[in-house]
């Protein structure tokens, strides 16, 4: 089975069957992250752009792994994000990539859609790394994997999502990504942080984490970004931790096997407690390292690979390559 | 046949032998790109250096992808540039990076002459990405690339740089590769931006795009740069596209299959209007597929290659092992 | 024989056995860099991240060649040095890169101990780049190195240490080293900027370059940094260049042999004149090339490389197969 699109855009766009195939492709990556030679030659002399017009370093590096354990040659490109950059500028920027016989661009920008943009205007498979508020999908495919590894499945999984929804990419690929393979999703936070009408994506809302806290399988803490928030009437950090941080005291009200997940980086202290944050609970780091593997099947899924077929024999081939100098 | 020198300082240096013998080693490599496997092992083990002491995105992706598909190592600097940096700094950098045997530096630089500079002091390659308003000269090979690809010749081509001609080192080098292959140059633009004395350097003045634009078969559209001029008396940006902005007004004046270039990055419906930017005239994305095939050229011919004969059992040799993993 | 730890924090806690095997090491691994195919396979499918949280070009330049010439795979962080990073920030961020699965952390950062923190904390070999005013230990292996590839002996060696001891990582890092090979070691600089107390390690400190310069086989001239003296009263530069510059006057009552050390970059006609640095004493490039060899040495034996029985045999058969694409 193959990707029906060869760019990722979104969760929004992908059916429950190519989610499957992703997270299961990244399975047998994973492993390769775990080895001596910790490489594969499957996207040997391929070029891959990454773009990112947006500050990040976690996101960045895990991208640049995923690829190198790949063989793919990697050119990064960082833009001091300063104005606004007009879509027509980043259409001349990406053509001349394309112009260069690029094959793929990793793209990361503050204005949600530039992914699209380029998706629809270039001959290069478009990565969304993370697109304004819009989506970050291959955050939303980690954080999946990382559930469907610890419960063994997703349908009916309870999840709540818990801080400002409204301006939150992650939450917003997430909530795609869990209700399009069945989990039950509820999200809580600040009222103006939470988005009119987000009902009809499926989700329910709670107004006090103590609603339904007892109920749910994973508390998934979303980083509270105050640089997203200007205008918006929200509590004082003080406030926000009193009415919505997830530290201890609170975790107690949850179901005793309850696993807590933040997509980074932590405000320990803030909506997360430094104990928590590190405790039996958590699955935080399981999702870093997840995060290389889905980055590696997301790369190789986009540029043709075919992930059910391949994901056995293409990994015993090159497992035995690997071992060759080069 | 091999260049006689191992630097690339300006096409000013460079013999019309040297000049074919770079384009047809591109032409050879441009196929490189277009393959499944990008790449080639002829500089493997090879460390390059790309030392870019001005902000450039194209120009050093483009080096990159040349040097990555060469399979050399690479290594970048690029250093703020707030303040002139001291010829004898720049000196102790170089010299210390020739200490680490390095094979090669390319070199972007605010100040004219600094790979000329280097290349006096080093034991090391010299590549030049630009330096002040001196010379680009791999900008102008892969112009000479572009004419040469689309009418087959470059001896008697009629060939008008409309622009900024004092600042510009693109003009500078197109200037000496196009006369060095006997074409006929001609150049245009405010009369304070053209240098006194220029006709000797064997080219026409017109004060008019109207005056010859009938006549010429590529007009080269330079990009306006307003942080170059300072303290010279120039027409706004209104008045400059007026007189001298090319759009489909003019173009209707021209020979049906005049060419249009630009260097990149265009100010569009400045210098040049978004449609003729993207119409069938342009051979503007050309330019930077031919890019990165004269930068591999370059830099291969640097390192010793000897272009007429490898150009083809080389490139028979790499398409087989580029297969193999490494 | 192998290093007792997986680490190098500094050269405070190496034994002088493990001082020679790295230096040892380092002598087999000069030989790569001088080669056609500047390259070996050994730490291929590794990966090492740079964090770099000071700026710095020489030594991450020379870190990166060294992790290249070794075939690792390489990802660069460099956070923009504004604010104090918080311990526990720098903690999440170090055990998110393990989660990742990587091999090694490279660290350069403004807090003393920061590598030994990471040290601590992570399953990864850490190396030390530079921490704060504490040790910056590859600089000094490369110093013994140097100093020993010229006398052939390193015990009984005289060399005098001249400059802002107080701050100077650097000059800890070399007293350490020299004094564990039995070296006799001396301090020379402005009163305010002599550690009291240093004789504890030691060390004789000299009030006058004048004092003993005739006696002394190496004189290692600090590089004066005015940004690391905040609050402490010091002379001014021309008051530093006429007590303790380092000219061709101070020189010739030095040994006929002697030799001048910096670990740059110079500040010419400073600390150093620029006749002296570029003289016949100055063994400043052979330090910049040892740089690249002793990296390599320390990143081989960090990864459980064993040096004194591989650094032939290993040597030699990297030989043979760097010659084979990949």
């Amino acid at each position: 089975m193959r990707l029906e699109s060869r760019h990722l855009l979104g969760l929004e766009d992908l059916g429950p069957d190519e989610i499957s195939l992703i997270l299961d492709t990244a399975e047998s990556f994973r492993e390769v992250s775990e080895r001596e030679i910790r490489k594969v030659p499957v996207l040997r002399g391929k070029t891959i752009v990454n773009y990112f017009a947006e500050p990040s370093t976690r996101t960045r590096v895990s991208f640049e792994l995923a690829e190198k354990r790949l063989s793919a040659d990697t050119v990064s490109i960082t833009t001091a994000g300063s104005s606004a950059v007009k879509g027509e500028t980043l259409r001349d920027a990406a053509r001349n990539l394309e112009a260069m016989h690029i094959d793929m661009i990793v793209i990361r920008h503050r204005a949600s859609g530039a992914p699209h943009f380029l998706a629809k205007h270039l001959d290069v498979a478009v990565i969304n790394a993370g697109d304004g508020c819009h989506e970050h999908p291959t955050q939303g495919l980690l954080d999946l994997l990382s559930m469907r590894d610890h419960f063994g499945r997703l349908e009916g999984l309870g999840v709540v999502i818990v801080g400002d929804i409204a301006h939150s990419r992650v939450a917003r690929s997430l909530i795609w990504g869990l209700t399009k393979m069945n989990a039950e999703v509820s999200v809580c936070g600040p009222a103006p942080l939470i988005p009119l009408g987000i009902e009809e994506m499926g989700v329910r809302v709670w107004d006090r984490l103590e609603d339904g806290i007892g109920e749910v399988d994973v508390v998934y803490v979303l980083r509270l970004q105050f640089e997203r928030q200007q205008g918006v009437l929200v509590p004082s950090g003080r406030e926000y931790r009193r009415l919505f941080g997830v530290d201890r005291e609170r975790l107690d009200r949850a179901k005793k096997d309850v696993v807590i997940m933040h997509p980074g980086p932590i405000n320990r202290g803030l909506e997360l407690s430094p104990d928590v944050a590190d405790g039996p609970h958590s699955i935080i780091l399981n999702q870093v390292t997840n995060g290389v593997a889905v980055r590696m099947a997301v790369i190789y899924l986009a540029s043709g690979g075919d992930g059910s077929r391949e994901s056995g024999s293409e990994e015993r081939q090159s497992a035995g390559s690997g071992q060759r100098p080069g």
